[in-house]
């Protein structure tokens, strides 16, 4: 299955550093026997995790000294700058010289993004690169794109994320004709701002598009579309709306059911109930996001990843790298291109 | 409490009419033994709704015939050029010729603003009214302003939001100092668009509000602010995505409850607190959604909102008559505006 591939890893980023990062590559590399990681952090944070591992893993497991981290609040344009030197950008440069096939990271989003489009390029045709994610549905998941990436996006950039979410729906999770929907306050044809309304023109002619019009919020996890296509300012509050009140829930359930003597047996009994939906539900799971539009692979881990999270995002990267998404990205754009140009 | 307050109910609107509407204004006019109702709608629809009222109940519900209706599929200004015979037009007139306090539709959203706009007109100093609803949080509730109204806001009107939303929270929840923040992908100072950190600015600025800074989708749920700004289209989508996965956890909820008999038997054992959760976060039961910024009281209750959901936006538009929420807004408008030109 993953025969020979290199993952770049930023072992510097996400709220935990290399306590998580560390054992989470060496639970892939434990998974998946033929996968070598590049480990990317300071030689002295690093060590004290790398000290207590196996030779099986050590020899799969090239830790990389990085001089420099970048931090949650560093800007964008700060950390291209002055971070060149930190574990995020030299694991991107390995990717972007061929010495990895896809970088994961956990760490600040924006500076991953500046310097994922400064170092591996944009694909010919896209603009700007964009962040998906899959979040559960009645029906299994689905994916939103941008999540965060672009705050403000033309239609013609709506466009673009359609096209590539569509191309990486039908590779990786083998969908032929995935259902693309804009995120909109109403499917009515007049709903949304001009923005949604001249994408929803643009996405209606694209011909390899299966597009099935506007979906509202609501919609998103009663599984309307496979692909919901919104900006990154929307995409990004969605998302984090919808998790904020799962935690809530979460909490409301653990309250109700700790009042009394007879409510914590209860708890005890429906325990497995509990924990099953927790675990469908938990959006941190699936937790690996995708920058789609770049000339390499990325995938960015939720900053409070555990474990179990950021080896996900590690194969994540890897299944990204078999079926070489960018590769397929290009693929498609050349003929939407050409077609258009026609 | 409700001493002689008179209400205009749009008996038409919403997913079930007159069968909701009649009952619903029924059971207020029950609970509140002063109050009046003006019920807006067509004569042949209401009457067999009508008939089997008590006299008791009768002599409080005025049915006044209203030729047409608006459609949830009119455009808000066909409806305004062609819908002034029908019983939202109608119901409005009655608040801006004193014939009633307040009005309450669960009607065509962006028709009744549209009607609203026109009929009572915003207040002095605000350009577009905004919709504001309570939403459940981690240690009660807050607010969220605008829900819907306005798909593209400027930063003065997010301003605008900010000060209607901080006078009603003082007066109908009695808090003295509402925290208020603006919805951001990022609680940072550098993150978001050019439109909320300008309004960030502003409202920093403004000496009568307690603004904190800005909140995340996930901070809204997490109580972090008594009151949300945000502009409609971003505001509609955080709400409807939250309700959306609020029904996607039921519905998992019940799935899991009943995969076998053992399970069927623990959610027999655990009804009541599956029903009371039901209820504490059912986006449904605080209902009703205030229209700020007009120059008279408009309630707006869900589409789909049941007898006792639409009874209860009937209670929220007494109570803001109570309070007189228009003339709060606007003597704090006032104060404002001199103090901006001094």
């Amino acid at each position: 299955m993953t025969a020979g591939y290199r993952i770049a890893v930023d072992a510097m980023g996400g709220d935990y550093g290399p306590r998580v990062t560390v054992s989470a590559a060496c639970e892939a590399l434990q998974r998946h026997p033929h996968l070598q990681i590049l480990l990317f952090g300071q030689q002295s944070s690093l060590e004290p995790y790398l000290a207590r591992l196996p030779d099986s893993i050590k020899q799969r497991l090239q830790p990389i000294h990085a001089e420099t981290i970048v931090t949650m609040d560093d800007k964008p344009s700060f950390a291209l700058r002055r971070r060149r030197d930190s574990s995020m950008f030299m694991a991107l440069k390995a990717v972007a010289e061929g010495r990895a096939d896809a970088c994961v990271s956990a760490g600040n989003t924006g500076a991953l993004m500046a310097m994922g489009r400064c170092i591996l390029q944009t694909l010919p045709g896209i603009d700007r690169p964009a962040i998906t994610s899959a979040i559960p549905t009645l029906n299994g998941h689905a994916y939103m794109l941008d999540l965060g990436a672009n705050v403000d996006c033309s239609s013609e950039h709506l466009l673009q994320f359609a096209i590539m979410g569509s191309v990486m729906l039908q590779a990786v999770e083998r969908i032929e004709h995935p259902r693309v929907g804009l995120l909109n306050i109403g499917a009515e044809e007049i709903k949304g701002n001009e923005q949604v309304r001249l994408a929803s023109r643009l996405l209606s002619e694209e011909p390899e598009l299966n597009y099935i019009g506007f979906v509202e919020g609501d919609g998103v996890f009663a599984g309307k579309a496979d692909l919901i296509v919104c900006d990154g300012f929307v995409g990004n509050i969605s998302l984090k709306s919808s998790e904020g009140l799962a935690r809530l829930i979460g909490r409301k359930v653990r309250q109700s059911f700790t009042r009394n003597l007879y409510r914590r047996l209860l708890a005890v009994l429906a325990r497995p109930i509990l924990q099953e939906l927790q675990e469908q539900l938990d959006p941190g799971r699936r937790n690996g996001a995708s920058m789609l539009g770049l000339q390499g692979i990325v995938v960015k881990s939720h900053g409070s990843a555990t474990q179990s999270c950021f080896s996900h995002a590690i194969d994540q990267a890897i299944s990204e790298a078999e079926m070489n998404i960018p590769a397929l990205i290009s693929e498609h754009l050349e003929r939407h291109l050409s077609s258009s140009r026609r």
